[in-house]
């Protein structure tokens, strides 16, 4: 049976596929889901993604075993514990933890995908680790880029392009998008970071102070850990 | 100034931008936009875009100066004179005649570009003649992919980067989106036909047994008419 590997370039293209029908990888490089792969290969107990600064803040109450994670456009929001710099997601500071967490582009690409077969979370830092359990599956497999505002972003869809280069030559069927994204992968991939630097976003990243973040989110195989959605929360793949 | 010039890789997301701000050029390459171009550069005194086939049929009791072409999902509507084939749009065919033209994604493209500062039309046979004029003009510049069903396709993003390597190295800020189809036409220069054959949709047009319409339509300079929307119709810019 041929199997699909489709990408979904931004979240406002989620609605042309029929996500009950695919495990989908959530993808936001920079920084979302390299932080939820840092954080839950660092013990965090679970990562709870919601889409409003509200919901987040409504955790407060609930006690002292919840951080609370807010971004909007790359910024700490004020008045939570942090935001969504992989540094803030040690060992020490999220073992044991759960964390709540809105940002501005991955959650949203996350709550969009929710009726999939399976929800995992993928970035440079369990690249291969995501890719091999990726082939053992059955069915089709659709990697959502979180992008920037709804609109494309270049460091989501060469992941996604990464992806598919692992995967690609176990008889899937690529779409337009997976096509272009793994032509970009090869453009890209002998120094991802020097390509990354000319995008946009890197652009907005580099204002902001975080040339750090960037560089840790392109570490391949830093870690082990795949992140999947159990109910509402974030866990461990076990 | 700096101008930008942006890519819309698709019609769902043109409410990102705030068309009011660009010129647009609207693309199909297989086939809307290529033979309108050869339809204008034939002499038809204008081509109306419409979104539904039941609009396109309305204009058969206007009389015999109008020919109503209608296309969806690449076959020609029953009871039409014609579709989108470049083959209808000869001097033969269409001199001195308004044509009527429904398509499933380059007349839905248009139409979410009405607001836009001018909307042209482009394709591989009109591109140097397309580039010298946006060359001259002032203000930004937005490339709209039609696509395939609201989905991205390769053939009008690689288009995209066909006209950003002629306009490239004039100052203009270049999106995410941008960058990344002028990455994939470095990748699909040498052979277009060859780069696109792999595509999705190049194979749905191979089984409509339409391979002489993909030729076609990636001929190189055949024409020098930019089609312009004036209103509701489509005429030559003079």
């Amino acid at each position: 049976m041929t199997r699909s590997l489709d990408v979904c370039l931004t979240p406002a293209l989620i609605p042309l596929y029929n996500v009950e029908d695919y495990i989908v990888v959530v993808i936001d490089i920079f920084r979302a889901t390299s932080s939820i792969c840092y954080g839950i290969e660092n013990g965090a107990e679970a990562i709870i993604p919601v889409s409003e600064v509200e919901e987040c803040a409504a955790y407060r109450e609930k006690g002292p075993g919840y951080l609370l994670a807010a971004e909007r456009n790359g910024e700490v929001v004020s008045g939570f514990d942090f935001g969504n710099s992989p540094f803030s997601y040690t060992a020490e500071k999220v073992a044991g933890k759960t964390v709540v967490l809105t940002t501005t582009n991955g959650t949203h690409a996350l709550h969009l995908s929710r009726k999939a077969r399976k929800i995992v979370i993928g970035s440079f830092l369990n690249i291969t680790s995501l890719c091999t359990w990726l082939r053992a599956q059955q069915g089709n497999i659709l990697l959502v880029c979180a992008g920037w505002q709804n609109n494309f972003n270049l460091e989501d869809t060469l992941f996604a392009g990464a992806v598919i280069e692992q995967l690609k030559n176990n008889g899937f069927i690529l779409d337009d998008p997976a096509i272009a994204a793994n032509d970009l992968f090869q453009i890209g991939k002998n120094d991802i970071s020097h390509y990354l630097s000319k995008t946009s976003h890197g652009e907005r990243l580099r204002k902001l102070g975080i040339e750090k973040d960037i560089e840790f989110c392109l570490q391949i195989d830093l870690t082990t850990a795949i992140p999947v959605l159990d109910g509402e929360k974030l866990v461990k793949l076990v």
